[in-house]
């Protein structure tokens, strides 16, 4: 029996192409617009900040799009990741249903997200650039990209919200060791950032004012570019590999999903997963298949928010682009799934859901945690406070099961660990987590 | 060529057996002696503290011993572990020297410890036991055994060096999140603590004291056993798994390595790493084969250390066993590889270490973590202070190769993770470790 619990892929199993949705859209994406004219932005003019490959992968129509041997061989590291099958859970639940997760935690910055960031380091390594600059908040993204930098002999610099970067020590840490250059933000480096520092060199900081700062660096420098860490369509294209993987394991036991279930944030981890499998259902080759995104009640994008164009970042800097979106200046609480507090979501997510090809669910923190650390009680493995948002939806699905007596085949992505968040397992543990 | 930087096994081929040194001995292991009567322990003694099957593998001469279903079902959940080729530091050192490195840093609690909890877990589940009890000081121990009890419904409860309870909270709230209960010691739980826990509440405490503590409470109740992580046979035995997978590796990738290099602490993921190989040298297969322990300068168990009886434990509670010893009174400083702080060092790594057939190295903590930050800027994996120190050597043997040219096959034990470390690094990267 225990042969099935854990489905490895040999190293020369990894994809060896990215999947892009856009060719099986239901309808085209709505271009970014120029805030200033409002007609569609020139893809030349993103040169400004990201190198030529990307902007190619931005605005490509191809649908397979070769994996550089070199972001391979950084992959290998850690890909395949697993797929298991969580029958712990399942068992304590009493629920018909079988449900799989895909394990993103495994690689070393514990998240999805250096898929995507060791793919845009490469492609700016070749291009000439000698340094990349983001923004960060509690510092998943950051500390991928850090990660991604060094094997590429870049430098990366890292504007983190200052009010993490004092009290959130353990991923500014890892960055360093990673030789990344972490700078506090707002900081007098950048002219976006001066105006705050000069008024209070002690300024908490945002996540608005961090990527105006980063994007500056990249813009007023020629050997410099900017990484984004979500939400565009070459950062979803990255993340495929988790799915394409996750299908050659789903057939390796010979199931196919009734219901993909991922948290969504920006939209990267739920679309890397779900959208070589919603390939199928958009070519009418699987039409009951049901992808759901979870979102949180307290940052409830698409559930709540409106299907408009609006800016990407809360400062206004960036091209306006068609999403559901709480509006640029929404402020979430300060919910402890640090990466599902953004205003809007991913073009390409967000398109799909309008279409009615995608279903979204929102959840309160406190039912989100009672999945979690069930979930660590069951499985073994503490999820990410983000994972764990699908990790209750898949729950309330299987407990359904359990009334209907259905055979549902539930696969979810478990997008990173909570090694980094257990201040709030505490919180939650000793009963004083918000309800929010 | 990526595809040979990692090398992973399908979960069938995890070993169904583990590996007992014992037969291979050049002499017999001097008995325990029971500190009254100076005496050998009868192993019917042992029982008041371990249950049956674990005390007949502390004392068993059988070269292989079944390891039982239900501990392979756990075990796959995160095993086999992957062997990757260290191509990246190689080139770094510019060394011809092949350095390979066994991953046990991707186990859920982060570290090799998880292969003997579970196994221990098992043993007292089937022998009745209801509840485990043992000692912890930063928790790496304590958050294993957490992790292994929740599988088979066993209670655990994990004595917590106070200022370790007090100061290094995450590893506390890993373990109440697996459902642990966790308590600072001295405690007023028992005799042995509540002399000092009277005195002062706030007592520092130490990790004799909480041994005691932890074995007060197996001894007073007839369904509670203790657990160890370290040290014994049987813990050796059940980490044997790790050499037995990597000696597979190794032949998948045709290579058989002429160094092995591990960190000794008590000894078990230095032992559990080299014992399979040690066998072909003890056989007479491979009489060339070197096998390093690496220590801290500031605790020097085999490098300055006697080889005499003496207690396991500070208190002087446990039997008298013969090994390398620092003298139980001893006391190191508070270096950061909490997990090779103890004043003794397993009788069947000091046995072969005392015949000839394991050689011994010691380093200061600067150094180790200069070649810790090493591995993480190349490998892209930041190492537990306490594995790093087998890493600064294999850094020592590779550049020594680059001087005489050999091209020597280096093997070494990533025993896990430094995520729970952080702080210690930043107290390199500031320049503000001590170089103890």
């Amino acid at each position: 029996m225990f042969s099935t619990m854990r489905v490895v892929l040999s190293t020369q199993d990894i994809p060896k192409k990215w999947f892009n949705i856009v060719p099986y859209l239901p309808k085209p994406l709505e271009p970014p617009l120029d805030p200033r004219t409002m007609e569609p932005v020139d893809p030349s003019a993103l040169l400004a900040i990201f190198p030529e490959p990307i902007v190619e992968q931005e605005v490509s129509q191809q649908e397979w799009i070769d994996i550089p041997q070199e972001v391979l061989d950084v992959y290998s590291l850690w890909r395949p990741t697993p797929l298991h099958r969580a029958k712990r859970l399942e068992e304590y639940l009493g629920t018909p249903a079988k449900i799989y997760y895909k394990n993103e935690s495994v690689s070393p910055p514990g998240s999805h997200k250096p898929n995507t960031a060791v793919a845009q380091a490469y492609y700016n390594k070749i291009s000439g650039v000698k340094r990349l600059t983001t923004e960060t908040g509690a510092g998943q993204w950051g500390s991928s990209l850090a990660f991604a930098c060094q094997f590429f002999g870049l430098e990366c610099e890292v504007f983190m919200v200052r009010v993490s970067y004092n009290q959130k020590p353990f991923r500014r840490i890892l960055m360093e060791t990673w030789g990344a250059k972490v700078v506090p933000s707002p900081s007098n480096l950048t002219q976006s950032g001066r105006k705050f520092y000069e008024e209070d060199p002690e300024h908490p900081g945002s996540l608005g004012i961090a990527i105006s700062e980063a994007i500056e660096r990249a813009v007023s420098s020629p050997d410099t570019k900017y990484s984004l860490g979500s939400v565009l369509n070459h950062v979803l294209l990255h993340q495929t590999i988790i799915g394409l993987e996750a299908k050659k394991q789903m057939e390796m036991v010979g199931d196919y999903p009734d219901v993909i279930v991922g948290a969504v944030g920006g939209g990267s981890n739920f679309a890397g997963l779900s959208f070589p499998f919603l390939r199928d259902k958009l070519a009418g080759e699987k039409p009951n298949l049901e992808v759901i995104a979870v979102e949180p009640s307290a940052c409830p994008t698409l559930t709540k928010g409106e299907y408009r164009y609006d800016y990407g970042d809360t400062a206004g800097l960036t091209p306006l682009i068609k999403m559901h979106t709480l509006g640029h200046d929404f402020v979430p609480p300060p919910i402890h799934a640090g990466g599902l507090r953004y205003h809007g979501d991913a073009p390409l997510v967000c398109l799909l859901y309008n279409e009615g090809f995608i279903s979204a669910s929102a959840y309160k923190q406190r039912d989100v945690f009672e999945a979690a650390v069930l979930f660590a009680r069951t499985e073994g493995i503490v999820p990410a406070p983000e994972s764990a948002h699908a990790i209750r939806k898949v729950i309330d699905i299987a407990l359904e099961c359990k009334r209907t007596g259905e055979k549902k085949t539930i696969l979810f992505n478990l997008s990173g660990h909570g090694y980094f968040d257990l201040s709030a397992y505490n919180k939650f543990l000793k009963g004083e987590l918000p309800d929010t």
